[in-house]
């Protein structure tokens, strides 16, 4: 009999393609989403660039192309409490795969509103499921996607441990979840849910892999790429946009890159169809019970905002230009990671190279009447005294 | 023109006192509170050993014995943002005082209705006044009322840092936060609370004090015992009812004294009064603007809860009975606690005393009437498979 799994979020960005993935790898798998992020789009008035299909018609076709079945539930988990543990004890799920989060950094600074709504649904529904599983009374492992950006940027030339750190205090060594430095609400809602997840974990010996993921970066996995009706979302607004993606975006319709600040900022990666491959690595090498809070750092390679800028400027003879930071950080930093856990259990990164490059810059031009230009600066700033400007605009000698 | 002051949270066990306490001291006082409390009294099925009065009669008790304003707002703040913003933008208070979180550890580990109500009111509650802090545009100290509990009780040894604790990692001294080890469900959500207190005073430089506040002992307080209609709330139940008040009360209605598992669990104690002028103290010594998270161990002593209940058995002849202790804890811990930085602003600490504590003992037997026996023992456990038992009972040989 095939093993049940839950994949919370299953219609956004890393969830549909994660649902694919573990279904084709002979998962039965179920869908929960509230369809939120469908939602935002309206509400900022930006689509993904590629035509989503209708979440009904997404799992027709894969069910017509591969014959496996994937059920969907319109649930939201951080209001429908009673719902989530009734699916939970009815399914018994080897594992719970969370990615229903609210998880936009500047999305989540654009106003009170938004933070609000952030801190809300993510912590809600966090903890929604580590009730639900501990009142099932079921041994469910939880995945939950969290972030890199929980570290911090300031590391000092020091290699970021995968969790924990060992200190020394008061001549003792100790070993301590890595101190968090949340860069965005958004953020610091992971940081909140670690929180949780340890406590849990300690209380009550849910089982808990946590994966702090760099930048995603790709559009498609090889089963979205089985037809048009199960293609990926792909955002290129200043909210839901990532960095890379947005560049090749504005490569393909012809606006310059958007660098925020110098570029100097230093950021981890991964490519989408590494982050499926490293959520069935998590799902299938499960903390023992009793163990801690497993972390891994799901990232395969660090660049700076600039160097990727001028990749894809070279890769296309885009132009680049230089914005006032919308965000509260230092303007360049230094990120080393540990990611060997991932590697020793057998990852085979995809890492940045030309071909893969012009492969999401081909999906984008393929779409780029979609593109609505207006939606590409980023509007969200950190702080209402953040002007939304050029980098040395208000000097001309620069 | 006396200072404004919102205290959230007004009505309660340290809220009321500390409202009456800051409108003697001559500042404007305004109380926020949605009265849950009070609500929750009726939800257990047990009330306030002391009769409390109605909220207005409080305050016009208050006013014609003092001639002293204070305002009350009866409001959700984890509900009603809008109305939050638009007072704090009205009153422009210097500083908010923020008792407004569910308070008691038992209650929040009752079911997972009761955890999950925790961490929503307590995080959108604090997470409310952070954001209208910041929508408002005014520089308000923020006050919050955090748990020593917080630290967890494995110190081992070493003396609780106020806060911060310096540790050596990778041949480099860094200071990081004090690494958290709540102990329940109710001190995780504290700690997720400090997240978002050193989120937003790193990006909004908003001004915040946490003040780790150990177990409350004690009923009234100067002000509380002007009259009869301005008595503070005296629990005495296994949610609400704090270590040495129950025991005070288990003597007065001959009760045997409830100590859990071996009582050897060591906390921090300290007298209501003092919670008033620690908060005082804070509040007239706020930390500078760009200061991070100010953070005050607020406990006066340690104790052990054995030791304790053999005091209150010596002056009241009390017997001493074993329960299994309900929470998932260690059975016997140490606990040093530095709090200099109170003492170094002039407390003078109310320590623990024959007379205060027969003081308490006397307001317990003159209400013994109102006490219902049938709610002393405690029956929140932290885990389900954890019995509510005396020690040993399957052990005759115990």
């Amino acid at each position: 009999m095939a093993k049940n799994i839950i994949v919370l979020g299953g219609d956004g960005f890393c969830g549909w393609p994660t649902a694919l993935g573990l279904s084709s790898a002979g998962y039965d798998v179920t869908i929960v989403d509230n369809l939120s992020r469908r939602k935002i789009d309206m509400q900022l008035g930006c689509e993904s660039l590629t035509p989503i299909s209708h979440i009904d018609d997404r799992l027709t076709e894969w069910s017509s192309l591969t014959g496996k079945r994937i059920d969907f539930f319109l649930l939201d988990i951080a209001e429908h409490y009673h719902r989530l543990l009734s699916l939970i004890s009815e399914l018994k799920p080897v594992a719970i795969v969370h990615f229903a989060e609210q998880r936009a950094a500047p999305y989540s600074m654009k106003s009170a509103h938004h933070k609000r709504y952030t801190v809300n649904n993510n912590i809600n529904g966090t903890h929604n499921v580590l009730c639900a599983i501990v009142e099932s009374g079921l041994d469910v492992h939880l995945i939950h996607l969290g972030s890199m950006g929980v570290y911090g940027y300031g590391t000092a030339g020091m290699e970021v441990p995968e969790g924990y750190l060992t200190v020394e205090a008061n001549n003792k060594q100790i070993e301590i979840p890595y101190p968090a430095n949340p860069g965005s609400v958004y953020h610091m809602t992971k940081v909140q849910d670690a929180l949780m997840f340890s406590y849990y974990n300690k209380n009550d010996q849910v089982r808990v892999t946590d994966l702090h993921q760099g930048i995603v970066w790709g559009v498609n996995t090889p089963e979205t790429l089985l037809s048009d009706i199960l293609i990926n979302r792909f955002d290129y607004d200043g909210d839901y946009g990532t960095v890379l993606n947005r560049f090749l975006v504005q490569a393909a319709v012809g606006h310059p890159l958007t660098v925020h600040g110098t570029g100097g900022q230093t950021r981890a990666f991964i490519h989408i169809s590494d982050t499926v491959k490293c959520i069935q690595l998590a799902l299938e090498n499960p903390p023992a019970i009793g163990e801690r809070v497993r972390v891994y750092n799901q990232a395969t390679e660090t660049h700076t905002v600039r160097d990727l800028a001028e990749l894809v400027a070279k890769l296309t003879g885009a132009e680049i230009r230089y914005y006032v930071n919308p965000r509260n950080e230092a303007a360049e930093n230094e990120l080393k990671i540990s990611n060997e856990r991932f590697l020793r259990l057998g990852l085979n990164p995809t890492t940045l190279g030309e071909s893969l490059m012009m492969d999401v810059y081909a999906v984008a031009e393929k779409y780029l009447n979609r593109c609505d230009k207006s939606r590409i600066i980023c509007t969200s700033t950190w702080k209402s005294s953040i002007p939304l400007d050029l980098v040395g605009k208000d000097n001309p000698s620069n």
